[in-house]
């Protein structure tokens, strides 16, 4: 079997430890194209670089086989890019992450690593996100490594369904209980804005929140990564609400 | 009838004069605040601003009933913090727009005017994002009015389902063929970077791309829209692809 071409993209940035390691993974059956984000891209979502210019410059970060490009970009631009510009070829398989931090339930929307992965699918390319519940530098990816590679070859040979992506969470665990396929959970963010004010007088803020899950499914994500389970979610971006287009026929307009 | 408290946001900026006339119509007929990007903020997505702090300050654009703040976040940005520390209840209505150029079709998730509806809607509120298929400045938003009125009045009126927001399209027209309930049209960007070098010799890239719609469909967005009709999609953020969980749960992972 030919090696799969594999693109890889994070949000945190091209140095990270957990794209590191993610790379690491995916040289070992596959020839790989880095193309990530020069600096931390957290909660960018779906963003893309229209009003600004983009760098994107060949680099070297660590020795290996993998060809490394570093893009001044959101995540979203890095997916562009690589497709436009960089490969010859559309990849076999994307992966986005590994993320230093849950990207499970309604976080999907805000985050930089799951929306590179659906700007891949947008574009017909069979794509993953990986993120870890545990957002320090230094998190232990050791554990989730055999999994990473056994759902990597799954999509690769089985494929996806067109406009399907998948959502995988990793709980902070050294051994998990298994794998569970889950629907998002209906959750959302409560913010805490920290008000403070500058040297100079004026007010300024740091969003900062409370994740409150409102869904007391056993089917959801974070049920299971409450579980200590590993967590799937299959991701799709048609957003419309098909079971509301008949009533919304009937209003007056 | 209590006048209703209605929360107005935008992607283009707060002087933009989509947001100009949107305040306008909804003074009409409610009480009405105001928390708008302070520069443009197009294309940026369901983006939050976490590495960097906000400002916000009461602003008087123009003369009016209405109460503005300025905010230099990004528009979800700008709901979280009307909702977190300007208003002293939930609003009855968020309005987004009008944004100067479409949201139809894949656009909805690169759009900071949908994502600002979206994330209301994320927080329990009715909401509506309104576009205009005009990028220019000086759009003509006249023939716009009575339609955005009648759909925020229906909203106000009937609710939406919890967990739906609409999305709204004008094409660009005098006269209007009527209203089509629609599906988001299944289309990408093709992108066609634009290299340049800069006077110190190096490489930088603006995005560019063309709109490819692949969808043959006459229910979709983009059919509407070619056909003189306002599109309105119903838009959901679960963003599960639950048709694919039983077999993914076949899946030898």
């Amino acid at each position: 079997m030919k090696r799969p071409l594999i693109l890889v993209v994070n949000d945190d940035g091209i140095s990270a430890p957990g794209i590191r390691d993610l790379i690491r993974i995916m040289n070992d059956f596959g020839n790989v194209f880095v193309v990530a984000p020069d600096s931390p891209q957290s909660g960018k979502g779906h963003a893309i670089t229209i009003e600004a210019t983009i760098r994107c410059d060949k680099v070297i970060i660590e020795d290996g086989p993998q060809t490394e490009y570093s893009c001044s970009g959101t995540p979203v631009d890095c997916i562009k890019l690589a497709l436009s510009k960089i490969l010859d070829r559309k990849p076999d398989l994307c992966v986005s992450g590994i993320n230093h931090g849950s990207n499970s339930s309604i976080n999907v929307i805000y985050s930089g690593t799951m929306s590179a992965a659906v700007e891949a699918g947008v574009e017909g390319i069979p794509a993953i996100g990986f993120s870890l519940l545990d957002y320090s530098w230094n998190a232990d990816f050791e554990p989730l490594k055999e999994h990473i590679k056994k759902i990597a070859l799954n999509v690769l040979e089985q494929g996806l369904p067109d406009g399907v992506v998948l959502n995988v969470n990793f709980p902070k665990s050294k051994k998990f209980n298994g794998i569970k396929v889950c629907r998002q959970a209906r959750a959302n963010w409560v913010e805490e804005f920290d008000k403070r004010t500058n040297p100079q007088g004026r007010v300024y803020y740091w969003l900062t929140g409370k994740f409150v899950n409102m869904d007391k499914g056993e089917d959801t994500d974070e049920w299971a990564l409450a579980n200590n389970y590993i967590s799937i979610v299959p991701v799709q971006f048609d957003l419309t609400a098909h079971h509301f287009i008949h009533k919304l026929n009937n209003w007056n307009l």
